[in-house]
């Protein structure tokens, strides 16, 4: 691949937050969930699993439990991310999470060295895929993500990480601007 | 980009533990670094920040502390981990720190929340992006990694995370297969 290409790739991919109900190709999804277990992780055991959601009345389940922890959570916000969700006017209200045909949840097993590293790097590679099939993602992170345990029957050493939707965007994001400032040091940190 | 290459791109992406000495491409490590800035964070803040070390001393002075470190842990090692490294030949000594003529270093800033999520992925659009540029990588987490601290003034609130070597390959590994096999549950997890 040119270099640019992913360059570009990675600059197209934004957090997307409106989704067409419209389902995704069956191919995109295949080539997707094949390019969540090429990541390299620690014991090449890829400590995590997927589970594909589809079914409408589950996402309705997912995102009233969602939403009852979020309604609990903002008032208590503080700092960084109490910034966050004014800058981005974001709710408690998730319609992400039914609008979107599929939802990806991403649970690491907690019982292997450096799962927690291992599986937000197969995260990146499943963010990456959506995009080169022209579809949109968002790393949907609740402040207790524990209630969906009993909605997908997630055993106790699993422990889940992210929602992921995954969907034609409705809404239009421009791709981002290379920000390195800051970020990157030369031999030694320099304040 | 077709899908196909971004899949083979991933496929391609090995764990490379031998490294030629030859410097690495100005304008490839530029892209390398361009594409650590573009994941996407929580807060959109790019919690951590990247070391770029080239220099021999202190390359040399990262493989000693690293194996000093290694030779403490290795005989303290148990299950999942020891296995690994027998089936690997994986000893305490890490030559690559000083064959691979880069080591970023890639640090966590912990007083932004999601911090260590972000980081990983982070790491993981470098992975990628360094061997778009026909270039090795590994990741390295030494058991403890604080020894870096002092090393390359890494400040209290910035946790490093991690160690990549980047050059040029000194060993030849085949492509990944796909392995789904277990990992991908549909509509609920199932054991």
């Amino acid at each position: 691949m040119v270099p640019d290409e992913l360059l570009d790739l990675m600059r197209r991919r934004r957090t997307v937050r409106k989704y067409q109900t419209t389902p995704i190709d069956e191919d995109s999804l295949n080539r997707i969930m094949e390019a969540a277990t090429l990541p390299p992780s620690s014991a090449d055991a890829l400590p995590y699993a997927f589970i594909i959601v589809r079914d409408e009345v589950t996402k309705k389940s997912i995102r009233a439990g969602a939403e009852a922890i979020e309604k609990r959570f903002h008032p208590k916000m503080e700092n960084e991310l109490k910034k966050l969700i004014e800058v981005k006017n974001i709710t408690a209200e998730k319609p992400f999470l039914t609008q979107a045909p599929v939802l990806l949840i991403v649970a690491g097993d907690t019982t292997i060295p450096y799962w927690l590293e291992s599986t937000w790097i197969a995260v990146s590679y499943l963010l990456l895929a959506i995009e080169n099939e022209g579809l949109a993602s968002l790393t949907y992170t609740p402040s207790d993500i524990d209630f969906l345990r009993k909605i997908l029957d997630i055993p106790r050493h699993m422990s889940p990480q992210v929602i992921v939707p995954v969907g034609h965007a409705d809404e239009e994001i421009p791709p981002k601007d290379t920000r390195p400032e800051g970020k990157i040091h030369y031999e030694r940190y320099k304040n």
